[in-house]
C-alpha cells in the first residue's frame, strides 16, 4: 500500500448534499459506500442539526446505522452545539466537526451565537465527549467576510488558538465565500504553520490555484466534496466546494498518491449527478480524466 | 503609468464569440471598444476564415472598419491560411495568429492539412506579408491531444522550432483540449524557456492553476477570453477560455499588473452576457471580486 501524501476529507454527503433538495437515506448511504470504496479514507457523512433548517440532513442517524463500520475509513459528523454532539455520541460517532466563523457577523446568522459564545460552546462539546473523541474545529470565513470584509491572519490565528484551547484536536480553515487568495493563504500560514486543513470553494475560481499553492505550502490536509457541490446558498451557481474529483486529477499527475480510484470516484460522481437531478459543477466530472481519448 | 508585469492577449471578440450564435457587427465593435477602455492592451479582435464554416466571424473587415484606430492597442487577427492573411493584410491589420496543431489527427480535423502543410502554409504567410507584421504561431494540443494522448515536450517544442524557422514571430502553446497540468508546463518550459505565450482552457478545471504555475516559472504572456468564452464545440458545457477577469482578480491580489481596470471589465463581460443571451462561465463575473462586501 502506497503512503497517502495528501489527505482529503470528503465532505460531499455533508456539506454538497445539504443544499440540495432532500437525498433519501438509502441513497445517501449508497453514496457514502460508493466513495468510501473509491478510496476515501475520510468522510464527513452527516449532520446533527435541526430536520427542519436543514431537511436535507434529516435521518443522520439512520443513515450512520445504514452505513455500518467501514473498514478503514474515519467518519466524521458535523455538530452546530452540545445537543447536535448528544446526538453524534449516540449515534456511536467520536469524530465531529463543529465550525466557528471568524467573521462575527456570520457566526451571528449562521449559529447565532457570538464567537465567543461559540468558542465556550466547543469547550462544552469537549467536555460532553471527554478527552478521547476528535473535535475538528472549522474557522469559516478565514480569508474574508462579505460583511467585514478582510480580517487580519493574526486575528483568524488568534481564533484558531482559542479553539485549540477550548479542546478542538486539530483546525481547518474554510474559505467560506471564495475570497481566500494564494498570497492570503501563503499570509495566514505565516502565522498558522502548514498543519492545517483546509476548506476551499471555487466562487471565485480559485479552489484548485489556492489548493496547488497550499501545497507548496507545506499543507496536506484538505476538505473536498464529490462532484463540487456545496457553497453558499447566497451565491447559487457561483461554484461550491473543490471538487474531489478534479482535485485527485491534478494530485495524480504531480504524483501526490491520496488513495483514491479516480474512475471509481468518477463513477460515484455519476450516480450522484443522478441523485440530485442535474449535472454537478466538477470540470472532470464532465469532460473526464485527461487520460480518457476520444473514442 | 505603472509598468505591465502581466501581458494579456484578450481573446473574447474572437476565440470566445466563434463558438455562440453570430452577434451583429456593432455590437461586436463595442465589445472590442470596450475591451480595449477597460485597459486590454493586446485584442484578437477577428478572424479571416469562410463565413460558411464560422458564421458568427463573419464581416471581419467590417468590424475591423467600425472599431478604427485604438490608441496603444495591438489588435490582432487569426488566419487560418494565405487567403485568410491576404485578407486580413486588405483590412490593414499588421499582427496575425495562426494555429498549427501539435496533434496530426486534430490539424487535419481542424485545417485539413498535414502538420508540414501547415507550417509550409506559415512560410507562406511570412512571404506574403514581409518581414514586419507580426505572426503569432499557436502551436495548439501542446500538452496532450484527444486523438493521439501525449505528446512529448521535445516534439511540442519541436514543432515551435520549425515554425520559428518558418517565420513565426513567436510562439504560444495552447491547451486546446484542456490536457495541461502544472506539471506538463515544466516539462515544456524545461525545453522552450520561458519566453512564450500560453493559451489555456478551463475543461477540467486547471486553467487558473497552470496560469499560476506558469507565473511561477516565469511565464508573462497569456491568452484568455472575457467572461471565460470559448472552447472546443466537442465538449460543451465543460469550460472555455481562462477568463480574463477571473485572471486579472488573481494578478491583482498577486500585486502584478495588468493594466485592466477589473470594474470596467466586468462591466463588458455583464454586456457580452446580454449579447449572448447567457451567463458567461467566468466566476467572478458571477461573485464579483472579492473586494464587494454584501450589501
Amino acid at each position: 500500500m502506497t503512503a497517502v501524501e495528501v489527505r482529503i476529507r470528503e465532505v460531499g454527503p455533508r456539506d454538497g448534499l445539504q443544499a440540495e433538495a432532500p437525498v433519501p437515506v438509502e441513497d445517501r448511504v449508497a453514496l457514502i459506500q460508493g466513495l468510501a470504496a473509491a478510496g476515501l479514507r475520510t468522510i464527513e457523512a452527516v449532520s446533527f442539526v435541526s430536520e427542519k433548517a436543514v431537511p436535507a440532513m434529516a435521518g443522520a442517524a439512520e443513515v450512520l446505522a445504514a452505513v455500518g463500520p467501514l473498514e478503514g475509513v474515519t467518519v466524521f459528523a458535523l455538530v452546530p452545539n452540545v445537543r447536535g454532539a448528544q446526538a453524534a455520541q449516540a449515534a456511536g460517532i467520536d469524530h465531529v466537526t463543529v465550525t466557528v466563523s471568524a467573521s462575527a457577523a456570520y457566526n451571528e446568522k449562521n449559529v447565532r451565537m457570538t464567537i465567543d459564545e461559540s468558542v465556550a460552546e466547543v469547550a462544552a462539546i469537549r467536555d460532553l465527549l471527554g478527552p478521547e473523541p476528535w473535535v475538528e474545529a472549522v474557522v469559516s470565513c478565514a480569508f474574508g467576510s462579505p460583511y467585514e470584509g478582510d480580517i487580519t491572519p493574526k486575528d483568524v490565528a488568534g481564533l484558531g488558538a482559542q479553539l485549540s484551547h477550548a479542546g478542538a484536536s486539530a483546525l481547518t480553515y474554510a474559505d467560506t465565500t471564495g475570497m481566500a487568495t494564494p498570497r492570503r493563504i501563503g499570509d495566514l500560514v505565516a502565522v498558522t504553520g502548514p498543519r492545517i486543513g483546509l476548506h476551499l470553494h471555487e466562487t471565485r475560481g480559485t479552489a484548485m490555484v489556492n489548493a496547488y499553492a497550499a501545497l507548496d505550502l507545506g499543507i496536506r490536509d484538505f476538505d473536498t466534496s464529490v462532484g463540487g457541490l456545496g457553497g453558499s446558498p447566497f451565491a447559487a451557481g457561483a461554484g461550491g466546494n473543490l471538487a474531489t474529483e478534479d482535485f485527485v486529477h491534478l494530485l495524480d499527475d504531480m504524483g501526490l498518491s491520496t488513495g483514491v480510484d479516480l474512475e471509481r470516484l468518477l463513477a460515484v460522481s455519476e450516480t450522484l449527478a443522478g441523485l440530485i437531478g442535474h449535472p454537478v459543477p466538477s470540470k472532470v466530472a464532465a469532460a473526464g480524466p485527461r487520460s480518457r481519448l476520444a473514442g
